[in-house]
């Protein structure tokens, strides 16, 4: 592969997240042009275990990971769980600390490193607020998980 | 305040992490018509203090905090904090896990609420890779913390 | 303000959480001096937003904070979660944990430094007992979370 | 007592937590020769207080520890937790986070240093699979907790 | 032994810990009554350890713990951890995460419960300051360890 | 492959972990029926990072991992994470919290799952002491961390 390609699986990530519909071309292009998967997806919730369900539901969707493999499963759940640190902060709960998500979710898969030993890895990016659950008291949260697949 | 001004003070922080030297303008006008403080650097290191502590410094002299008020530091602080949870998802260390960061960061300060009452927000967000200290062995890593100051 | 002031908000919140009834006139004398806000209450539960509800509301209804101000609201919450940390003593969690708490709680809101700039803080102060669903089969607990406001 | 014992309880309580029926024998008898206590079961759920719970009126029926006494049932939920520390690596969370586990306990109850003055101690052994709610999505877990008691 | 004390190990240790000299007399002759064992001591450091050592110093040559029996370490050790969790509120670091405490600490051991079987506990209070390493930056913080030794 | 092999891998690393010389050919010979890499070594240290970087040398050098891909080295480094929150069960931190430990590790990859597309993982297993740097002041510990790989 050239160099001419940008890598940054996670940034990609991020911004896919970020992106509004119509905004996404130019880095669904991107992932296309390099033979990277994607899919990405909205949710709200207090409890934790449906923000996991609803990621991995979407990427089995989208075609990003294979559902029938449990290492393809496994990778992603993990990037998932890393991803939920950085919108929790401290301890990966939800409506037990009373408080609730409003997510979008990108899920990238490609080839981050130039040497094609280092095979796919998995980026899962989450969007979003976290706050009480009444409106408009809640602030912005982000988080990133990356693994190996 | 007109409802012109996109206030998504996060989401801000972060692309102006991600925006290289040259690509800054368009966040930083915005940061400047809506009358917000901003900084961003660069820092790299094993030790996690060293990263809260160039953080500190970066917002102290960029202007963005107060140095001689404990609450604008105790703001920031946490706020820093809360950022680390999601470059080190999981536990907030660094050299002791046989792991060092190489980041990128930006603080800005500003009001990304409507009514006038909540009063000033600062975030910080932080970017780049996280790893083992072996060149190239590391992949990227994000967080953002948010807080009232 | 003058020095004879014992600023020390966070002994003045547990001594407050500690007092019984009628025992309190010296310290809630003492916080009306310093025009310091102040409440208290008591929460049994095995579900943690439970107890967190309980501060809250119990800190709206005696007027300790604006529930009209997420700033004020996103500041409590922190304290709330600081507190808990010291009555969970290494995860928030109760009931998951089968484990169930009896607390009595005080908030006290005032401006415990000299310098005028620093402004109000809040402290929030938890003291009861923690153990098994099985009566006596349980110890004791504290926790105090400070914030400013 | 004579050194002729192996007093290591922690690796004890794990070999019998993965001796399947009719490989007991050489580990039990050990432990009566010891004057230790023991017991084992099987426990699968998604919610963590099940777990413990299964523990605790197990030990409690085998006779390893006295459920009339607080003491014993604190040294006892500590090291269940601890334990649930290895299997759970990161938070004592399971259904939460949308995981399920499957385990074997053990737990065993005895004299591990030669001063007698140490007195009794309590090793809690976990070992089984944790993972997704899926037939065969999962990998092994193990956890040991020890405990004074 | 009659109802007539007040056996609130933990209370009595916070409030011993809070007890500026010449205020501790009507507590220590409590505890002389009751035949509990308590000291005290202060500790100021950046290096959590340090602050580990000098409990448990103080508590060997105040004669509260037999520095002869692990088994009295390890549940004083427990104990201090616990009393840890309440001082810093999230990671038990201080540090690495450029934060520093000046702590009174007050060990007491005694029999908290009304049934003699239930035995001696101990109870570690924390009580003082943390903040960032410059003069006045810092607010209060409290923990309190309580276990069965 | 056949139905006779034995696949508990993590199962497996803890028993080899457990082996004295002498007795670890019965393990050894199934790993190599089965095509497995295995390693094992021992390390005492109270930095945390000593002992991650002990594990990856002897992975390294035993030939279990390779060296120069970073996809290799990343779920080797989470599996040894993974473990170490079984042997601190709590905070993966040995001297900040005044303690050390001696400890044995085994690691072994190979395929746990009958079906092929699963492909290698890896299990990280940790058996030893964990205590006071004081001799003897000391208790068994376990841990066990399994990745993809």
């Amino acid at each position: 592969m050239s160099k001419e390609y940008d890598r940054r699986i996670g940034r990609h990530a991020v911004l896919y997240a970020f992106a509004e519909e119509g905004e996404e071309a130019s880095l669904t292009n991107g992932f296309a042009r390099m033979n990277w998967r994607y899919g990405k997806g909205k949710v709200g919730a207090m409890e934790l275990q449906k923000i996991v369900a609803a990621i991995e539901t979407s990427a089995k969707r989208q075609g990003v990971v294979n559902p029938d493999i449990y290492r393809e499963m496994h990778a992603l759940y993990h990037a998932i769980l890393e991803a939920m640190h950085g919108v929790t902060r401290g301890q990966i709960e939800l409506g037990g600390l009373l408080r609730t998500v409003g997510l979008r979710f990108a899920v990238v898969r490609g080839r981050p490193f130039e040497n094609d030993n280092e095979g796919e890895w998995i980026a899962v990016a989450l969007y979003g607020t976290i706050g009480a659950p009444v409106r408009g008291f809640e602030h912005e949260a982000i988080g990133l998980g990356i693994n190996h697949i």
